[in-house]
């Protein structure tokens, strides 16, 4: 309706400027993980804190709470999934959330995160918590500070948990969990009581640079679009996005684990192949990133296992692998290799474990961020809470804290709460999503063992990833799989792979 | 004094602020030159564009104006030289020519010099103007506008001379170079009447790993710092910065020419060595940042040339390249070598070219300059102009357009007008603070020998880096020198120099 025309365009216009300079943000963040030289890091600090302050500052500008206002008549007169409908509704959820918040607390946290993020880079390899127990203290206070800027919750998580995952909170996170767990500790115990899968194969010496050309090799074949995106190295791969054209991913190697680069980029480049699907015509607008933690991560773990753990996947590229590496992988039969890529076992890492044990990892990062959050738990007894847990969850103890508690970067960029249910979300939501797909065109895992991955892309951009934000987390699951999140899916998978893998 | 402490700070928070988002553009700028792909330019224009706006606006806010007002009293109650003194003086001389420009131009300055960039970026390896000359037409545009909002000028460069090199403009300029050049012609003239030097020793094959490699260590060695900076590859190198402790070089590599990379790094170097030796203090003020683009062109000059291109530096440093390049340089002796980088003759690129016709490729571009600028000149005229002038000026015709017009970036990211003359002007520079260094420390030239660098460097930082802008060009020189820009200390530079070389 051309009455409101130029009301439109005037929002539009707005919101783009608040994409951009979010987006300018994740371009200092990139940078910061990837090339900038340590003498940098006090001014990027203080730049990145003024950014997201500058950012916050135009969001919440009354102008685009009047529009909004405005042009709720026009939305009310549209279908509830036409573009300037959704991009009303979606602004006006975002809109009432950030204006609770105050700009300079924005700032503050930005500032904090990016100082906490270089201690944190520094305290890893050394092995030292001390260097960033301050700052954790501090990243904890203000998490909770956060949170309380949303009175009113059940848990004092619920807020954080709700930003990631819309419609979540603790106690259905919780409940979710308990069920998932019920039925993995059974499997993990009778594939872990059975003798270790022998993956020595992938522990040989693979050179750096024919890693990093052989996994931007593949994730070009899964279809990430190198016109508009990268991978450089970080210590914690990441997917970042500076525009819709622009969306990078990063990458890590070890040159004795020939997995660990590999299987990182898939994940990453799920991510980003999520991002690069979406409308361009949501270019820098609230609709214009995936809608939430949880089905991101379904995207990057959908890629990463279902796909690139799959034996169909590997009868495609197993002989493309062998011709590059042929003195690691002499003699090594495709079973042998799919058997040793799937290896489960109780492990260290949360990013290096396997599909099965991965779940675990997570549920213990997620009731840890309750614990600290709800007070049960002091940022000081955390390294030991960690030694106690894991060794109660998997058997081990973790023989340092790099390995334990300062493995994962998110507590040292961002805030306490949040920050993990969306990965076991994701891993729930992959094999729901990928079913939905497999449904419409069953012809996709034959397609795959021919490297031909552009039908399950094709849907997958189609039902999801076009979309961007325009449908809440709940809302796609539904249009997409035609059900509400359920664990069946997941279960069956893994019972399935790891049924035939371990013959249980 | 106490009464104005609180005005000082507030006006230090926004032009902090200012300086920052400034850095923060740099960095957009830097992204794009180097590892952007090319689906991200759209949005990178409109993010740099929107960026440089808010930064004009900022800085001409009038609370600025309101402030450098009430703390005039305070800066004139202080001695020139003081810092809240000159940081008064610096910001209002700055305050006053920017309030004159709508922030809206300069998003669309901004906005259009990312465009052209990008067409600039394909066009030139292509060889194809008319891909450029659209964006040219309106560079020209744009850079006419640009000057008109400094009405009263002498001749319409003048406003942009004047950004550049404070206190110059087209006639004093003109003035300048025609005394230079009326020394420089004989020399190239009985250089150029001899038999060639023979260079063909840099032309042998020289492999890129190892060429980035050698330069780094040359330029870690004159004192340009890694813990604030790094060097990327780019089309054309330069310098750029983020903050003080992240001033960062880029730079090219040709495998069949050993000069390029590392003179390249050597000049870049000598820029960035410059601003890493500016007062911590003025990290993101108006006096945090070189003072001129001739003085910032001396000491890239004086790094690459008067230091890098001279016997005494290779003395020292030649028994390591012969080291690292043990096939090329077989029975090279160093009088060959040292021959060879200082090789003069009439050539096609500017930065490539030697320290003799250098200037003359300089005056040049100054010339087109002025007359596209005055209109005497059309932009589709430009490359016939162009390879005329060249014909005239070097007794050789440009084969192309790519090694013609299109060699340099500086009209295809910037404005036309004020790009150039600051080259030449450093070229003069560079031998008059290096006399006065070497009238303050004889020893220079021996330490040079012996791998020292710090004692020139240590004059440099304490007469000329460290002051950042707190003095204009004129007043540096004047300080450091002890007298005005004067032609001879270059003359003689020359005249000894390339007496010697080419026995005349």
């Amino acid at each position: 309706m051309a009455k409101y025309d130029e009301k439109l365009q005037e929002l539009k216009t707005r919101l783009l400027e608040v994409g951009d300079l979010t987006h300018i943000n994740a371009l200092l963040g990139w940078d910061q993980a990837t090339y900038m030289p340590s003498g940098g890091a006090e001014a990027r600090g203080r730049q990145s804190a003024l950014l997201a302050q500058m950012t916050q500052e135009k969001f919440i500008d009354k102008e685009i709470g009047n529009l909004l206002d405005d042009l709720q008549p026009y939305a009310d007169s549209l279908p509830y999934d036409s573009d300037d409908a959704s991009l009303i509704r979606v602004t006006r959820v975002q809109y009432e959330r950030d204006l609770k918040v105050p700009p300079k607390f924005i700032g503050e946290l930005n500032e904090h995160g990016a100082r906490s993020y270089q201690a944190w880079s520094e305290a890893r390899p050394a092995n030292d918590f001390n260097k960033v127990r301050d700052n954790l203290e501090k990243t904890l206070d203000l998490s909770r500070q956060l949170a309380e800027y949303y009175p009113g919750y059940e848990n004092i998580a619920d807020p954080l948990i709700d930003f990631a995952d819309y419609g979540m909170k603790a106690s259905s996170v919780r409940k979710l969990f308990a069920d998932l767990r019920e039925q993995l500790v059974p499997i993990v115990r009778a594939i872990t009581s059975q003798p270790p899968t022998d993956n020595s194969v992938l522990l040989k010496h693979y050179p750096e640079a024919e890693q990093l050309a052989f996994g931007a090799e593949v994730v070009k074949q899964l279809g990430y679009d190198f016109s508009r995106g990268r991978i450089d190295k970080t210590h914690h791969p990441f997917m970042t996005k500076f525009s819709l054209g622009d969306v990078r991913i990063t990458t890590r190697v070890k040159e004795d684990d020939f997995g660990d680069c590999l299987f990182s980029n898939m994940h990453e480049a799920g991510h980003a192949m999520y991002e690069q699907g979406i409308d361009m015509s949501y270019e820098g607008l609230p609709l214009g990133g995936g809608t939430s933690s949880g089905v991101h991560e379904s995207q990057s773990r959908l890629w990463e296992n279902i796909v690139g753990r799959s034996r169909g996947f590997w009868e495609y590229m197993y002989p493309t692998v062998q011709a590059r590496f042929p003195e690691q992988l002499k003699g090594v039969s495709l079973d042998a290799f799919y058997a040793a890529i799937n290896k489960v076992e109780n492990s260290l890492i949360r990013t290096d474990s396997d599909e099965v044990t991965y779940n675990l990892h997570v549920m213990l990062r997620f009731d840890f961020e309750l614990q600290l959050l709800e007070g049960s738990l002091a940022i000081r007894d955390l390294p030991e809470a960690w030694h106690e847990r894991f060794e109660h969850d998997f058997g081990i103890v973790p023989p340092d804290d790099k390995d334990g508690v300062l493995q994962d970067v998110h507590w040292y960029a961002d805030v306490i709460g949040g920050s993990f249910q969306g990965y076991t979300l994701g891993n729930i939501l992959s094999a729901q999503f990928y079913n939905a797909a497999l449904k419409a065109h069953p012809s996709i895992p034959d397609e795959m063992k021919q490297g031909k991955f552009s039908t399950l892309h094709g849907w997958l951009r189609e039902n999801i990833y076009r979309h961007g934000s325009k449908f809440t987390a709940p809302e796609i699951i539904e249009r997409a799989s035609g059900s509400a999140l359920t664990i069946e899916p997941y279960i069956n998978y893994l019972k399935t792979k790891y049924g035939a893998l371990y013959k249980l």
